[in-house]
């Protein structure tokens, strides 16, 4: 299976895909662009994805999926080993709570596109724009803490000791916070589990810095 | 199984979850809240949920399950009739993407809180947080009218012809759109689909002017 990834180095939604697609050992082309330039508003871009957004996967013979936590779902179906999701369901609602927590309630509110309407709208400047993004952290990560630290299937990772889907969740999301400085100090177990997932190649290799598109 | 849906009539993450629990012919006892009120953010709520967010699902025993799509999926995967997900992977992943279109990308944006954030940080008036909620309605909207136009997987539904996970997040936003008067006549497929499922008794039961809470 030749797969492309249509993707953006610092764009958090491309780290999840890329970190399942290292996770489940697949190989893929890694096929960039430049959001700011508006490369995924351009005709031959929005016929692969009418949201003009990233990540795509492109599957040989030239079908696309769209939306990373569904691209997820359908590695988790098709490449079942390893697994991103535990095997009992109630396992299972909460590694999607978990994750779900991050990709509805913090990066749709924080997203390039979001800030950009947000300054050009109601003049939100840098400083408003960083409150903005980081209010929406805070309020979720808040919750995320206290979900994590209390819960006894917390382990190395979000649920147990196998890196999952809420894993590659969290740790979009942090390297995400770091374009406005956001540290993880205020919330312990997100950060030792953030730093136990860094430490695993599939993972790392995700990050942003490490795309050859970056900057 | 005595299940309990902590909820708002109004909230559209719980307008996906009634309909869900409906379309599997699950009973609940409805428990309301009033969000304006601050009935989520009660200790007692944060104790179910530490994101103060409806809905919540209690089961017997009093577990809990919170983000509306995580229990959806759990709903699915513990009473698999009838399904809201296609067998096959390819259909999964296509509706799980046109579910998340509307549950990643439109939603978060335009809940009771970030329209509050917007207003007492940013001095939005009523008219400007129409402009942004319709803003965000409209840009996903289009997309998704192209999605659904153009694939030969639509059927009298979002995909085929059984209502499933895509179609109670359709139905839900339609719905909350009503809140600053967004007409769906600018998106035909949708408007037809809508009308459609608006027919089903599990969905037009899942309502809001429905609920027991409904002003």
């Amino acid at each position: 299976m030749v797969l492309k990834l249509h993707n953006f180095f610092r764009s958090s939604t491309s780290t999840r895909l890329r970190a399942a697609l290292n996770l489940k050992g697949l190989a893929y082309d890694y096929v960039p662009y430049v959001l700011r330039r508006g490369d995924t508003r351009k005709p031959e871009y929005l016929a692969m994805n009418p949201q003009g957004l990233v990540p795509v996967l492109e599957r040989e013979g030239g079908s696309y999926l769209t939306q990373s936590l569904a691209i997820i779902e359908w590695l988790e179906e098709t490449h079942p080993t390893p697994a991103l999701l535990p095997t009992d369901p109630d396992g299972r609602a909460r590694v999607r709570a978990l994750a779900y927590m991050i990709a509805c309630e913090i990066h749709p509110l924080n997203n390039l596109r979001v800030l950009g309407y947000l300054a050009d709208r109601f003049g939100a400047s840098e400083d408003g724009q960083k409150e903005w993004f980081t209010h929406w952290v805070a309020t979720t990560f808040d919750a995320l803490e206290t979900m994590l630290a209390c819960h006894p299937r917390t382990g190395a990772f979000c649920h147990g000791d196998v890196p999952g889907l809420a894993d590659i969740c969290l740790y979009a999301q942090v390297w995400n916070n770091q374009r406005f400085g956001i540290a993880t100090s205020a919330w312990p177990t997100i950060q030792r589990i953030f730093a136990r997932i860094d430490t695993i190649p599939a993972f790392s290799n995700a990050a942003p810095p490490r795309q050859p598109d970056a900057a």
